[in-house]
């Protein structure tokens, strides 16, 4: 080997290093490739991305600074299904049934008999507040955190009726990009549900990469209760807070402080929030998924117990909010 | 020049060119030096970066992952001054004033009058409630946009009565150093403190670079309000929450839905949130830093009316908890 080609062999060896060095950021090399594979093309996708772009272009027309590129998700129907119940319904029940084990006396106690019992005719003559009281006394902990193993349990072992796998696996794949491909432009990415707070938190770091402190739903009382040098957070059987709706607007004030420059939702409980969001002199991205896939997941328009859009489709018609057309916009649902 | 000294010349240029690249990369140069140049060597000094180091070294016993290093920081009197009044009751009664020039009824009505008039006989005889009536008139607001501007401009005119400059001044340099410390190990720095939310969050960001969803407080009522296609969030002058003691402790499961494992504060409404993180199994880290300072600031042992700290010391002492010693500790206060 001569000299000239020692040379060279080493430029290239350091160079080599060096580029493989700087690889570890790992935001160049993804923009090359498409951040969203699962998406077809479509005016979604379209409109996604040329946002993201404008509000990240720095000295841009339209350029947002990280700490308010913030943006919100529904859960339930946007980030998983919500067919042919809400996931969480299928948890209750569940839990209802476990906690008779040991406390027999709800098997004789409505309203927990007709979950305990599957009473079909009692179920369907539910009124709202049966629900809070189930929810309630599920929900209620002597310590948040022994819920949280509660609820990890059932969503390792329990499994979705209609798909026959776990609950975890009925999140979109698409969504699970997309919080990526936001999470990559430094955009700071909550969850505003209708869904109860407890039992979303006790996934969502590992399910969706979303911290506790960003995942806000409706919410039970709480208690700090004191036992001798002991202290702990205690959450009562009590309801304190709906987040829907306006509900979703006061949570997003309140927890967040800010206003979301983008939203994503899927029913018209989104619709408050989608116009606090598009009221502003800045940029905004609101974005509607329509269920409309009766094959590989759900067409609400067959009729649905929770999650229907029909005043939010008027509206982002008239305001030309985008619109996720399941059936025609996304290369699959789940990730088969 | 020889090929070989060619040779040589571009593998030192490469190899700079490859470090200079890699030390955008910020932390492995800047641990090289003090991180907390503010503070002396102290007792305080090495379990705050003995306990850093112990829970951010991989592999380590105490090893805890980024998104659980969770550190709550109390406001008046750990951040910034708190004497001789918290600064938020110097912002209230000035607001109140500016309030009075569009709104002269507010002059003959108590307890507005009181302060408007300065009558330190009608103001010493204030009660909680009085306090809260004014705090409620002035948080209140439309939009809580427009209140952020309220208090900007606010804190870029007004002057602390015994420092004579700005409030966002009278910071502690030191805490600041920490703050920067702890975001450099991806600590998750949150604000729990008995200041109105509001009026923290307006500053939070530019001031301590905590975004306003990490900043926790006592609370206001909240409500959506329409106007045609318009909506948007009031804050009304009614109470909700007032975070201090065990109000901290729910604030934390509310709004961050995990334990800290790190806690500073200053007085004894600090001393529950410090329980509720000292209690678990992990290695925490409880701070409490003593105003002793009457000099350079002032010693609460000369009688104090906000931020006493009596049963927190005892407690400090029996569990070994840190106490920030401001007279010795710190090398500078403010930074002068």
């Amino acid at each position: 080997m001569t000299i000239s080609k020692l040379f060279y062999s080493m430029v290239v060896f350091i160079t080599l290093i060096f580029l493989y060095s700087c690889s570890s950021d790992d935001q160049p090399h993804r923009s090359l490739s498409d951040p969203l594979p699962s998406w077809n093309e479509s005016t979604a996708k379209t409109n996604i991305m040329e946002f993201v772009k404008s509000v990240t272009t720095e000295g841009g027309d339209f350029y947002i600074a990280p700490v308010d590129r913030v943006v919100v998700f529904d859960n339930d129907g946007t980030l998983w299904t919500e067919q042919p119940l809400p996931n969480q319904i299928y948890f209750t029940m569940d839990r209802i049934r476990q906690m008779a084990l040991t406390d027999p006396g709800l098997a004789s106690e409505m309203p927990y008999r007709a979950v305990i019992e599957n009473d079909t005719a009692e179920l369907a003559k539910f009124q709202p507040e049966d629900v809070i009281t189930i929810v309630g006394k599920v929900n209620a902990a002597k310590s948040l955190e022994d819920f949280d193993k509660v609820v990890n349990a059932w969503i390792d072992t329990a499994q979705h009726p209609r798909y026959g796998r776990r609950f975890d696996q009925t999140v979109y794949a698409p969504m699970l990009e997309l919080l990526e491909y936001l999470r990559s432009h430094d955009f700071q990415i909550f969850i505003v549900s209708g869904g109860s707070v407890e039992f979303m938190r006790a996934f969502a770091q590992r399910v969706y990469g979303i911290s506790t402190d960003h995942v806000i739903g409706s919410r039970m009382q709480l208690e700090t209760v004191r036992d001798g040098d002991s202290i702990d957070v205690e959450r009562k059987p009590q309801f304190a807070f709906n987040d829907d709706k306006d509900g979703k607007v006061e949570s997003i004030a309140e927890f967040i402080g800010r206003r979301p420059i983008m939203v994503v939702g899927n029913s018209d409980g989104d619709l408050a929030m989608m116009e606090y969001t598009s009221q502003q002199d800045r940029r905004t991205l609101e974005v509607f998924v329509l269920h409309n896939d009766g094959t590989r997941e759900y067409d609400y328009a067959d009729g649905v117990i929770a999650g229907s859009l029909v005043e939010g489709m008027r509206v982002a018609g008239e305001r030309e909010w985008t619109i996720v057309n399941m059936k025609t916009d996304w290369k699959t649902i789940f990730g088969e």
